[in-house]
């Protein structure tokens, strides 16, 4: 049941005047429940509560804490209808998307309880002394990941689940061994507050420490402002807009003790087509980036917003198909009142902008809230000389650049902000006549797809999801996959330390069988 | 033979009309060689030619960049007594810790380049295809480490050769595929050019990229400021006072693109000291610690500056021969007119505070710009209400707090700024009886010692030299051991690419022998 109340550990709490209620996109009206912005003694009971938690906490087992993950999945499936329901009412999205993030965010969970049961995440490395070197005795050095401390959350807009509360966020910072505070997305505080229950009923049952998770409630910029200033506030996790990333980054950087923010943010993500693979089957392309442009009304940050092409026949048949073929897939339901408001104002502002085209949208009559597919065109010179032209339309939107040679389009890449990811699109062995594109494209994004759509972001090893600014605020790490995990973790050096007072991880007897570079040979024997 | 110009990649210049010289602090003259600082377009080219140079070196392979750092430390090693003259004259330092210093620096290029010939650092994960997976299929996704891009690093006054031209940070982030600029230290500028010229001429020898590297003089603050915010620079590597590194870190995080700063900072080692230790080898303690905080006249990041314990006749004792001994030291030169000009006037500061207790220094007499050692003493309960007790006195300088209780040891290490190192000196398993006191350590360090003294920095996989604020700017990287090259490297991923196109790292063939993550298995072998 939704209560509007914040989640202080294992209490509720309801000080705060300040009230809001969640929005309802499809039926665009106001959802009924009202909720408590949580106050700044709250949030300084959260913070405090989590600070307390932490001393125990991050010294609790892998096998505890992958309990305790494993439980969240267990309690959020145990939610059932009432939490697709909300998130439904909450988002505008479908039932088959809240179902699908559902199991996504459960998995996300799953494989962060499997990995901190297995252990070898920690990075265990062991050199042994070797007290007779000279000149001088070689002491016995051992090094392990711990956590930094409490860390905040920020939940995201386009994922309630997956990216929000118990997303990937939360579950990386919880395996690392630092307690979550999250500060709530305001459009689905109920969907949050649902989850934040079953988080803290998961840690009830499996006996963690009370302020392992807060969640707090909140409308405007406040509760997150005092959240990063928080002096035991270690790190902070964000998915959303360049401008709300950059702000919170700017005030971590501004704090006493500076701390990291892993800020996701926007992204055009770039595809590039070769004129052999447009020639070939330009109008299958067409119709699979019309799908990849209009997924989920377009709100991913791996939307293809910037298709790249050299100007030819080819290029003009697949914008031609491209825009037959986006008119006749029925608009998405966008968010939010305000994110549909954004939409129409960047795409207003980028056609404004002299020399871009509008070649297609959507024109039938639609409801409230209900985005109009669009699709643009503009020559690599205009391009190249307007920045404005570069800047993100959230949504369903996407622009062909049209360029007048390899040399522009390599030049286009290159002056490009980060991206999250660039694609390829190129027929056989096309492609290895294009070095210099995917040089100028690997500088540029954090992953490269050949011969794909860069909407679906596989939860691997292998994923990275991040990229040079700003994609994301810090490029050396990644917000998918289990090496997310080392956004909040460090290293830890004992030396000369005696083996009873060493974790379970870097004594002798390896009594976690963990793999460990040992005197830098990896294995999992004990020593 | 010294210039004084800067190292543009492989040409010199001396365009800037601001010249200086260095020092030589144990003659306490000047140097005779006029040195040139770099001008504004000197730093621009430097730059300009490193970021040229990125787009190959960034993809050569581990054997050429090991190739080229191996040949730095033959170069080094090839100048012979011009630099271990020049290292001392600089430095004031003695002849066998130059010596020390340039063994340390090639054992740390050669250990990068046997890390990038053996290549596994890149830390590739391979997550195979599964096409029939429903209910979307599973792409290929394969994922390594690649280059951040040019890195300026800061020379260090207190290791003209280790942590300066061809120190760690270089060493790390030539091994990444990163050029480099250095910004030389006004204080060995002798020296940096002559480490620079030996790794230009090995980067000519090696067939490097022109502006792989790069050299350049300043007196001022000038030509540190325009690096950090030239938009082609891509991270930072400084090791130094927290006032300079946090004005590096400051600068780079208002940049429109924000680079990483990893600063290595202040710090005052605390060192625990438990009573049954002191009682049965109190004296030995106190030679061993005397020899510690004057170990370089004290100019070490880990030297100890702070000595905690409970306040008895033991510790009494301890004090008292600590005091004996230390004043038996033959006292030091230090680098520099202004560095022992800051010890006193830091030590001034710190015994103009209440409750502080000069109970040795030094008193003979002493040439110039030789420090005279001191012991202080200060009641925990003082300690606990004055921060200005808890800066660092840079130097050989250290402060005894005499605790009254377990609880209030505790109260001091939970309330200090973060540190490289913590000790603890403990007899048998007394240490077990103080959990509290080694948790509060564990929070405030990146490495504890048992019964040890912190000066020593082994090179080894297991080594952090870093930790939480102010002790450095990211507690998420060491700057020390080959882990440091991961300051200066992102991650990136490769989706469904064709297998000629992929780097070697990621073939399916294997053909590096390296040992990778392939479907969450570690494996050398070929796919």
């Amino acid at each position: 049941m939704i209560t509007g109340q914040n989640h202080i550990g294992f209490e509720r709490s309801a000080k705060g005047a300040k009230l809001f209620k969640t929005f309802n996109p499809k039926l665009n009206i106001e959802n009924s429940i009202k909720f408590h912005e949580a106050s700044s003694e709250e949030i300084d009971n959260a913070v405090s509560l989590a600070w307390k938690a932490f001393q125990s906490y991050q010294n609790y087992s892998g096998e505890r804490k992958g309990d305790f993950l494993n439980a969240i999945a267990d309690e959020i499936e145990a939610l059932g209808q009432e939490l697709i329901s909300v998130y439904c009412e909450e988002s505008g999205l479908p039932e088959g998307r809240a179902m699908g993030e559902r199991g996504r965010t459960m998995f996300q969970l799953r494989t962060f309880a499997e990995l901190v049961k297995k252990g070898d995440w920690v990075n265990a490395h062991i050199d042994t002394a070797q007290p007779d070197r000279a000149p001088l005795a070689k002491p016995d050095i051992r090094k392990m990941m711990i956590p930094l401390g409490p860390v905040v959350v920020f939940g995201a807009s386009n994922f309630p689940l997956a990216y929000s509360t118990a997303g990937g966020d939360t579950a990386a910072a919880l395996a690392a061994g630092c307690p979550v505070i999250v500060k709530s997305h305001p459009m689905h505080a109920g969907t949050g507050e649902l989850v934040a229950s079953a988080i803290n009923k998961a840690a009830e049952k499996t006996g963690m420490p009370d302020g392992v998770f807060s969640n707090l409630n909140s409308s405007g910029i406040e509760v997150g402002v005092q959240l990063v200033q928080h002096p035991k506030v270690k790190a902070v996790g964000f998915t959303g807009s360049i401008k709300g990333g950059r702000a919170l980054y700017d005030l971590a950087s501004k704090r006493e003790e500076p701390i990291p923010v892993f800020a996701e943010m926007g992204s055009v993500n770039p595809v590039v087509f070769l004129p052999e693979a447009l020639k070939e089957r330009g109008d299958d392309l067409a119709k699979t980036y019309a799908g990849s442009v209009t997924l989920g009304a377009g709100q991913f940050c791996t939307n293809p917003g910037l298709l790249l092409g050299l100007k030819d026949s080819n290029l003009e048949q697949f914008v031609n198909t491209l825009s037959e073929e986006i008119v006749k897939i029925e608009p998405g339901c966008m968010l939010h009142p305000n994110i549909i408001g954004a939409y129409e104002m960047n795409k207003g502002k980028a056609l404004a902008q002299q020399g871009l085209q509008m070649v297609a949208e959507y024109d039938q009559e639609v409801g409230a809230n209900v985005a109009r597919q669009a699709v643009t065109t503009v020559e690599g010179d205009t391009f190249l000389q307007n920045p404005a032209l570069h800047q993100e339309v959230f949504g369903p939107f996407t622009m062909v650049v049209q360029c007048k040679d390899k040399e522009q389009l390599e030049a286009i890449i290159f002056k490009m902000e980060g991206q999250l990811t660039g694609t390829l699109i190129a027929k056989g062995d096309e492609a290895s006549a294009y070095p210099g594109v995917i040089e100028a494209l690997k500088n540029r994004v954090g992953r490269i797809i050949f011969n794909g759509v860069p909407t679906g972001v596989e939860v691997c090893p292998s994923m990275v999801h991040g990229g040079p600014y700003p994609a994301s605020t810090d490029s050396r790490f990644t917000a998918v996959g289990i090496n997310s995990i080392k956004r909040w973790v460090r290293p830890f050096s004992y030396q000369d330390w005696p083996d009873s007072l060493l974790p379970d991880a870097l004594q002798n007897e390896n009594p976690l069988g963990i793999i460990r570079l040992v005197n830098n040979q990896l294995t999992s024997e004990s020593i």
